[in-house]
């Protein structure tokens, strides 16, 4: 998606340690136009899916994945959280996700009666570098006995290598924007095409 | 709105200590097309204001706020994060919230950048209770020196005094359900209007 690709390279920074930082547009102040455009891109690259569900992890997919949803019938959307609260039932799917970003495991968790057996999943997040988030999420629709009909990623970091291994097993992973290469020194970013 | 009366009534689970479960529509699982309504009745309340940026707090409210801003000329949506982590900037706003379903004190952030002076701010949040959650939003935009031009409520519990503490003190608060009373032992729940 050329407009997510420019955005990244006009507005996002790179910084040591393979961290792109996008929250001027993404995933701390959200451009909702941008949301709407790449929803809309999804539902073109997944037009022949059945899609019952849209399953995202709390908190920078949940507003791509709210917008988006408008573009899969107002699908609804369901959000993994990371932490117990005293608000969610007793009766949930449980897995653990190692984070990049923060740099520790954490329990993902969504409630049963959200996440069924008969439902068609779209995964959407923000970002795809190891996979370990997507993969608790494909845990939780294992565990849920649900079918994964496809995963939408605005920006994948393709030098990580977790989007190639999801494709290798047969997912279809549409990554809007796929970063090949990026340079904390000169800040240059190569897209893969 | 009726709307949102209707299915609190016809899906939401009161529970004991003032709890109210949505997870069904609002705060788990998210029901998109009811956003878009919910949006809808906060652009024509606040059709006389000018708003140049949506302020929420992770993460129910990001999803919520994200399909609103469409009603708002795609303002920017910045959310507040509740936690420290390494792809934000040093350059931030800080302050701490008191959580009533956490039952813990945590801080609450926003970077700089994404908070002006010339910023007026609409606060959307899915819950108001105690207002604890909201009074942080307010610090940061007076810390940004932003003026709150109101705040947009999915749903608030007005027996907890909350919304009242803040239109006595001027602020235009326009909550879509208020609910008055509930009883976790029959279920009832009455709302004011």
């Amino acid at each position: 998606m050329r407009e997510l690709e420019e955005r990244i390279r006009n507005e996002g920074t790179v910084r040591a340690g393979d961290v792109l930082k996008v929250d001027a547009f993404l995933n701390h102040q959200c451009d909702v136009g941008l949301f709407d455009r790449m929803g809309s891109a999804w539902a073109a690259h997944f037009a022949g899916k059945r899609i019952t569900k849209i399953l995202t992890i709390e908190a920078s997919g949940i507003g791509i994945a709210c917008v988006a949803a408008r573009h899969f019938g107002d699908a609804p959307v369901v959000f993994a959280k990371k932490a117990q609260s005293i608000n969610l039932d007793g009766d949930q799917y449980t897995t653990t996700v190692y984070s990049f970003t923060k740099q520790r495991e954490f329990p993902v968790i969504v409630a049963k009666k959200y996440l069924n057996a008969g439902d068609h999943v779209l995964l959407i997040d923000d970002f795809l570098a190891n996979g370990k988030a997507l993969r608790g999420l494909i845990d939780l629709c294992m565990a849920a006995g649900a079918t994964v009909e496809g995963i939408g990623i605005a920006v994948e970091k393709g030098f990580q290598g977790g989007g190639d291994a999801l494709r290798a097993e047969g997912y279809d992973v549409d990554s809007l924007a796929i970063v090949e290469s990026m340079d904390p020194k000169t800040g240059d970013i190569t897209f893969r095409h």
